[in-house]
């Protein structure tokens, strides 16, 4: 293979691709520009994850890169139709994000049952108010999502002695099926949303789903906005059906300004932030040229995508 | 033994102990009522452990209880002349509060790394701002204090990824010499202090110790008030050699409403409840019932405090 032309997709400065240089031929784009550059790129690395800039600029003459990499663990914006039915190979960040949004939901649910959020209420008043709060150790978890990140989600919790399900597409050694949900639900403390966002899971934590929960639990989205369907658990939130609620990701991101979840009463918000710990951009960029190194020398890429299931299977290397 | 007198301080109504009904003669007292009752008590079980009652009630004529239980893990209030010099057996409520209390630090840890504060903040002002977090697997612990509680909070963190440091009176297996902490306190992330509170552990933790620590680094305290000097940590948050801390426990309690602490930057104030999850009270009483029931059967008392020491050794049952 000569160098390369590698065409990057990024809307801020993405981290510098060193490693690539005397090896490729790097070509950067914003959403604008993509179209015009897509039909001389062999590899098109997708740096803005949240942009459907790829998925507009793609049907088109001309070649298409045989290497799409997206850098980050959801693929659902790359999924459309003429991508699926390319012959092109799609990989993903796989890996990178289980620790860190791992941490981040074990933190949400020690913060939650420590009622940290009214300690701090408190605090603003300079209210001393002793409570009782709530033992995390032999509370019991759903974790739905059984790739890399879900299941490092179920290890961090069974250690901090959680009784942790993990639930899948398919039921397999550690995993139940996602037809045994229903009957899961009524028994969680906590239900956390650590999917990849496909046809079969968007909008799966409706109000049937939400009313099979306690009263008393927690649901947490560190998946895509797409799996909730917000107005749903904006009404079992204002209903009291639900405890508590904490959402890293939205139908929309930004969150706009006038969405009435930044003030839902038991609703903690975050900006799609769960997976990002400081040099998570180098790491990123370090695992691309990895499989760069590998494409180059004929190796088989890791972190491949299934197209027609919408993740990497477990399977896969 | 014929039936045995109970005295029980408290204030707040403590949980019915209906398991002595019929082997043991439960009378309560408050503060004011406490030196009255003593001379005819057998044994005194202390709910309030943050009264001074027992303190002052203590000096005087007549008998004194021969045994003395605290439902608290910590001993401090009790640590005067007259009961170290008395034969009373003290105990306490060793075991209780190790996992709540573990979980509790680990959701401050999480919390300050996720920087969650920062999170409900923007959220408050409707403001989508994404941040880089920081990594807590990998990061850098002490835990000072080798007790029941100090150990959790050890395994907590170290389940967590966190290489941990324990710190206690004398090296042992797994235990580092608090001689060792200056040197130890340069490499830390997280410095958590869970100690008994002794005339060697009083102040502590003052200006030359955080001196010693990383500007980035967080200081957490479960163990009493007094192993903090107050102004030293104010100044040291105030001039940001410190990144941050959390206090749950205070030199006064309730924290006076005029207390500078309430709002100094980047400390979180609790009302000391770290270990006191919902039905801690009923714990506390079983174990109290348990202990009585030896004491009734002549077997040797649980969690006796070394009173020379200030806590119980582990090498105790």
């Amino acid at each position: 293979m000569s160098e390369p032309r590698v065409l990057v997709l990024d809307t801020d400065p993405s981290p510098r691709l060193d490693r690539l240089t005397g090896h490729a031929r790097v070509v950067r784009a914003d959403e604008k520009g993509l179209a015009d550059r897509l039909p001389e790129a062999d590899a098109l690395l997708v740096w803005d994850f949240a942009s459907d800039a790829v998925r507009h600029a793609w049907p088109g003459p001309g070649p298409r890169p045989v290497w799409v990499h997206t850098a980050s663990a959801g693929v659902d914006r790359l999924l459309f139709p003429e991508l699926l039915a390319s012959p092109t190979v799609l990989t993903n960040a796989r890996g990178v994000f289980d620790r860190p949004i791992a941490e981040y939901v074990a933190g949400l649910v020690l913060s939650m049952a420590k009622d940290f959020d009214g300690s701090r209420t408190l605090q603003s008043r300079r209210h001393w108010l002793h409570r009782e709060t709530e033992k995390v150790y032999g509370s019991r978890a759903i974790v739905v999502g059984s790739g890399p990140i879900g299941r490092r989600i179920g290890g961090t919790l069974t250690a901090l002695g959680v009784d942790v399900a993990l639930v899948g597409r398919t039921a397999r050694e550690g995993v139940r099926a996602s037809e045994e949900l229903p009957a899961l639900l009524p028994g969680a403390d906590w239900v956390v949303c650590a999917a990849p966002l496909t046809p079969a899971t968007t909008g799966m934590f409706d109000t049937a789903a939400f009313a099979l929960m306690k009263p008393s639990a927690r649901f947490i989205n560190v998946g895509r906005g797409g799996h909730v369907v917000e107005e749903d658990l904006a009404a079992a939130l204002r209903s009291g059906r639900l405890a508590g609620a904490a959402l890293d990701v939205f139908t929309t991101e930004p969150l706009p300004p006038e969405s009435p979840l930044w003030d839902l009463p038991g609703l903690v918000v975050s900006p799609h932030m769960s997976g990002d710990t400081v040099g998570w951009r180098d790491d990123l960029a370090e695992q691309f040229c990895d499989n760069f190194d590998r494409w180059r020398a004929g190796e088989p890429l890791v972190n491949v995508v299934d197209k027609r299931l919408g993740y990497v299977p477990s399977e896969a290397p």
